[in-house]
């Protein structure tokens, strides 16, 4: 392990960079894919399911009877710890609801905005060796309190063409409307232009690798509006003595086995505990079923010695990591300098995976220093705010000089006759 | 003009495609020039500004001597009207500030959302024959209310190197930081990646033209955050004979005066209507000085008669237009079963015009159909919501167990010890 100590500023663009994937000509294979799904439907979804997933489907949805016996088979102990998630997640989600307003801006000039839901949402859940069920609550459960018409979720089949139980489960607890045996960039496709039997959505939600992140960007330039720029997820932690290298050391390998891009940053003001966390890492890793994984993104890793506060907050605002762990005695000043951080764990018993499943917060959030720009996704993101206005006569007799003076020295002489017409109407109207 | 009549559904999506400005190989020219704006910095933006707005800058940013000097001339009219503007502006935006919220999904669960500002802003305004000041104020203002730290303004200078002084006073008067000379393509590069004089910022908002457009589409996969994708402005027009078909018809000029990709719509219950329409556009044509713009862009537009007003409502939802008109006796059933739209003007008195200046409502909206999944432009858009948690020792101890079984039902074990190892410290301890 290598401790990078007090490192000026000048260095920290370096040490906030993460680690990019290799990747090839995305744009071609995305391009090619989308094409044929849009002219050939159902047909080229499945051609490249039986391509890429080596599975064979004859229908492309999970037909109800399928869906409900499959979801039985997940253990009652998962159940309830699914159940549980949910619930806190309603909470904590239910309380971001918008009630909207509405104020008069001038007599006889009343505004107001709305929240309206949007109407189709896409939810993609990448597969892999295991079935990402959290991710569907995670996307599901805010799209069902902003109210959604209709919530599709896409996920690849296995080779025998099915959907793990436990996603379906999932799905069916939230609302989901139609699940889709289909995944990466055809999936992507069919839920933008839609097929004969996948529904075309507003807007797709959802993680991914670079396949699916390709897909996505090219959904938005087709109309399609897409949930945040997506990339492999990263952890910092602040630490200092107030701190169990234990703890810290399980929360760093947490973050590390995702995938060998996944990045984690530890910053502490005491080098001894900064070798304690290390000889914790050492230690935890040995029997760690992804090890190999962990150990390859360990080395994107970032051991920071910082003997100043300024100076810590101030690297952590420059790096605006995903996820950040506070464990520390100056924890009030670091939240009140905090700017730009997805998801914050306070104290020793707040680790990070209590926020992946069950704390309540929702686990998609900004990476790859996105946390400048990017809040955590929340039920804000499944609605827009509509404006709406109503002028009254007298509302537009006290305007409209404003609105045609404006409106002249922008040089658009239509938008001026808008309000004279009106105004030369109101002359000759008792009011 | 052709008069669609009760259009079948099957038709729909033929009568909501937008107009489509042939675009060249735009990717190339975009990537070029953020190239040489990374590497040369001021001289790159310099050197395309002589080339493609042909003028000579010796500063980039400008002077705040020649900032107040030049803001001085503009006319106490056009002031008073910018103050006014400003005004109503704050008074809708401030009543967007959310106040965050904490609750406890479960005892010894603490989760809590803060809204933080986004720390530097760039907002640009497209340059041209007029001064579009009213969209600084319709950028700076929500950032201002927001809290941004640092707001830079970034716009084309004329062929003397100046900035229009109507858009000097905007800047000044809603807290803007820098004015940077510069527009195009190498004003969102510069943006992106900061010079010498102009500085990175995290967000960039703005409207422009297909150059622009594109500019921002790279910037976001550069790490910089953009507003909305922007496109032609439209608007659609509900009325029913209540309406006074030469207001009808000067909104519909304001709109389509805008460029020749604009797009107006016009849907009533009476052919009646429609002609007079028709008529008031042609006889307001005449005398206007954008009218061959204006003209053009007509031959884009959608007259419709709709005898069934939830076919109406339907093909309004279908189309999601970015303005939204609606003087009818069935006003109560529009508002009632809108899905998408931008923003929304209520009777004969509420002309567009007013929320593009005045009337205090943002006139950044989505265009092309995103208002299925954009709503208008917000104090939102300038902060981003963090997510915090604090879990207690009988916090954990009552998630810790489902945190194990859900990491491990998704192959996580990392993710379970860093519960477990909580779990077993706690049992050592006295709580």
């Amino acid at each position: 392990m290598k401790i990078y100590k007090n490192i000026p500023r000048s260095q920290w663009p370096e040490l906030c960079q993460r680690p990019r994937l290799q990747t090839g000509d995305l744009d071609s294979i995305v391009s090619e894919v989308f094409d044929k799904v849009k002219t050939s439907g159902d047909e080229a979804v499945k051609a490249f399911t039986r391509q890429f997933d080596k599975a064979e489907i004859t229908s492309l949805t999970v037909e109800p009877k399928e869906w409900k016996k499959d979801a039985e088979v997940v253990l009652s102990e998962l159940k309830n710890a699914i159940f549980r998630a949910k619930k806190n997640i309603e909470t904590f989600h239910k309380a971001q609801l918008s009630q909207g307003f509405s104020v008069e801006t001038e007599p006889g000039v009343q505004c107001w905005q709305k929240s309206v839901p949007v109407e189709k949402v896409g939810i993609y859940i990448p597969g892999g060796t295991a079935p990402l069920f959290s991710t569907v609550l995670m996307l599901a459960v805010p799209a069902q309190i902003a109210g959604c018409e209709k919530i599709v979720l896409a996920t690849p089949p296995n080779g025998e063409g099915k959907i793990a139980p436990a996603i379906l489960f999932a799905a069916q607890i939230t609302g989901v409307d139609v699940v889709v045996k289909a995944g990466g960039v055809q999936a992507i496709a069919a839920l933008t232009y839609g097929t004969e039997s996948i529904p075309k959505v507003d807007k797709i939600f959802g993680p991914g690798n670079q396949y699916v992140t390709a897909a996505k960007q090219k959904a938005q330039t087709e109309g399609v509006a897409i949930d945040m720029p997506a990339g492999p997820s990263e952890l910092l932690v602040i630490a200092d003595e107030t701190a169990h290298p234990a703890f810290v050391a399980s929360d760093l390998l947490s973050q590390a086995e995702h995938g060998t891009d996944s990045q984690v940053v530890c910053i502490s003001d005491s080098l001894e505990f900064l070798e304690s966390v290390n000889d914790e890492l050492e230690k935890q890793l040995q029997n760690l079923p992804r090890k190999e994984i962990a150990r390859a993104s360990l080395k994107n890793a970032r051991f920071l010695f910082s003997s100043d506060k300024i100076e810590t907050i101030g690297f952590v605002n420059a790096y605006a990591p995903e996820h950040l762990i506070i464990v520390s005695r100056d924890e009030e000043f670091y939240l009140k300098n905090l700017k730009n951080a997805g998801s914050v764990f306070l104290g020793n018993y707040s680790p990070e995976s209590a926020g992946d499943y069950v704390s309540g917060t929702n686990h998609t959030l900004p990476t790859g220093g996105f946390a400048r720009s990017y809040g955590s996704l929340g039920v804000d993101d499944y609605v827009k705010k509509i404006s709406f206005q109503r002028i009254s006569p007298k509302g537009i007799q006290s305007l409209g000089r404003n609105i045609e003076t404006m409106a002249k020295a922008e040089g658009l002489d239509a938008h001026a006759r808008a309000a004279t017409l009106r105004l030369a109407a109101l002359k000759n109207e008792k009011l």
